[in-house]
């Protein structure tokens, strides 16, 4: 018997189903009209059921960031993972190569370390494992910047019998197009691709896959030349700070987590039963207020303050608008991916209906 | 066999046995010589396991601020449970009557919508529920502040068949007592008690319970006359926070992130494999450099940035002294509770050799 939405205990995380396939088909749509392959990042749902509703859309392959999430992702169906982090170990890299020999695997990588461990473990297991080279356009993260080492490390991979180079791979987190400095980061991105792509095709080295994207810069993939492979994650659920950065608007929100006021304080606020460890303490990117969510049901709400257990949200003067103990409130988390990994189990909602829940099955899997 | 530290894969939570002991020898004894009562709140370590280890040492119950937990902690041989958050609704409700046949159950609560609700239920299924109100001595979370409305919730629960008035709750969790507001603070929590106090007894109200304590008022307890028990939680595993509030000092933290090195970049930082979802994003309290964590093994190193799974360690200059791919660095996390709260495995250390393996029973358990 279906469930009615009322009728799941809080807090709860809830997806508007109509929303999810609308986000969905609208990155879709994109790639395909863009010529780009899609290989969105599963972090951000964690669930081979929406991982699925991906590949059915076109998606190339899925993208993860722990072997622990690439066993998951690992089903039938799925065309090819990319685990987009430099692993590290023997005991990962024999885990992956298990895995590569029922779905093919790429791994982003910045050392000549990694790669060796790598194509050891791909020689033993009798396989062949892709591999990208990690270019850094910005983002100070992990990668090389655009120059020698970047095409040395190419040719160091190319070299390695177990290994296949296939290109290179950047990711622009730290652009928000939206921002004022957001024009000029993404006309330095596209000069230093340019010139990484300059320097492998003078060096012989295969740049068969470029491979960047995140959902910020996501519609904007079209316009950075050589680009062939984005790899949004946030999309499909997106968040209060892809609002702030003008990624999406609130209408493509599809996740919420609905909460119980639990306190009401003649002083000003009130509490949900909703806190840190249920929404996460990230913060909105950038941040612009401090709040850690926004409360959709509630004018002028502010989600000023959390502890673990308890959302407490200020009615700036305004007690004649906050609800009532016991009443329900749906908050839209600043960082989607940090919330869902809160959680065991998503619903996802159609009509007021819980049509189908799911697991977080990449929940935990830091290894 | 007994599995060396080091064959542990990483990202992991490790707690040194002896630290913990100790610290829970040391709350312990400082209760016992203090005539406090100690009912330590769980949500730090989630465990039945350490739970069993904190009623071996004498303490008279447990907290907790979910049913889950409470379900999770009802096991044999614990005292009392106290649910530390005013529980809303039918289902919960008919939850916690289920774990008080068991277990004897307190809420705490500051509202006589909730006092009702759980009056129904205890009546229904034939026990009774105990019940302190809470008041709001500063924290401004939830609570009555002392005054004629606090007299009238805790008349109310007198009145109501099923529930138990047992006394007052109030939680000190903005207090600092290292700050230089911190004895103005403490001083204030005096006076608002004792006027609480003072108006229970002039009604003949019950106050035969008046419970308060966090980790940083811990030691400050024997201080607050009329304090009958205390609700410290962190004190178990301390973190970094507790250590910029001078609860604790470094060689009092008894758990942390171990963390492999997977990228050095030679521009001045170096990525472990720890980020926001193995470290959380809770920041230090009170935040004094914006840093996500204390690298112990590398000197001058700032954890300063964090995504989900990489932590940015910045060297400052000084990349001599920067660990090598593959080498493992150990974190004390900003906030113990949150990071607990984002693993499945505990593993209890002691010279090098992994004790025990504990799940995080109550991880997740929001509802």
């Amino acid at each position: 018997m279906a469930t009615n939405v009322s009728d799941l205990d809080t807090p709860a995380l809830l997806v508007d189903l109509d929303r999810l396939e609308a986000n969905l088909d609208r990155a879709a749509a994109y790639a395909k009209a863009s010529g780009l392959r899609l290989r969105p990042h599963t972090k951000t749902h964690k669930s081979p059921l929406v991982a699925s509703m991906q590949v059915a859309r076109g998606a190339v392959g899925l993208t993860v960031a722990k072997v622990g999430e690439a066993q998951v992702m690992a089903g039938e169906g799925v065309p090819d993972l990319l685990v987009a982090y430099p692993v590290w170990g023997d005991v990962k890299w024999a885990r992956l190569a298990r895995i590569a020999r029922a779905v093919p695997v790429t791994v982003a990588l910045d050392s000549p370390d990694v790669a060796e461990g790598l194509a050891v473990h791909a020689r033993r297991a009798g396989i062949v494992i892709r591999v990208l080279v990690e270019a850094d356009l910005g983002m100070r993260r992990c990668g090389l910047p655009p120059g020698p080492a970047l095409v040395d490390l190419a040719r160091h991979v190319e070299a390695l019998d177990g290994l296949r180079a296939q290109g290179i791979m950047f990711y622009p987190g730290h652009i928000n197009p939206a921002s004022s400095g957001g024009p000029g980061q993404l006309g330095k991105l596209r000069s230093d691709l340019e010139r990484v792509l300059s320097d492998f095709g003078a060096s012989g080295l295969c740049a068969e896959i470029v491979s960047g994207g995140s959902t910020p810069t996501l519609y904007h993939s079209h316009t950075i030349d050589g680009l062939t492979e984005i790899r949004p994650g946030t999309y499909v659920f997106n968040d209060r700070s892809q609002v702030a950065m003008e990624a999406c608007k609130w209408e493509h929100c599809a996740l919420s987590v609905v909460a119980t006021v639990v306190s009401v304080s003649e002083r000003g606020w009130f509490v949900v039963d909703a806190g840190s460890k249920t929404l996460s303490s990230d913060l909105q990117r950038p941040d612009q207020d401090g709040c850690f969510g926004h409360v959709v049901d509630v004018p002028g709400a502010r989600l000023h303050m959390m502890n673990e257990e308890h959302g407490m949200v200020d009615m700036s003067g305004r007690m004649d608008l906050a609800p009532r103990i016991g009443e329900r409130v749906h908050i839209i988390p600043n960082h989607v991916c940090a919330t869902v990994n809160m959680h065991d189990v998503v619903h996802g909602v159609r009509g007021g209906t819980v049509e189908v829940s799911w697991k977080v099955a990449g929940r935990g899997r830091v290894q």
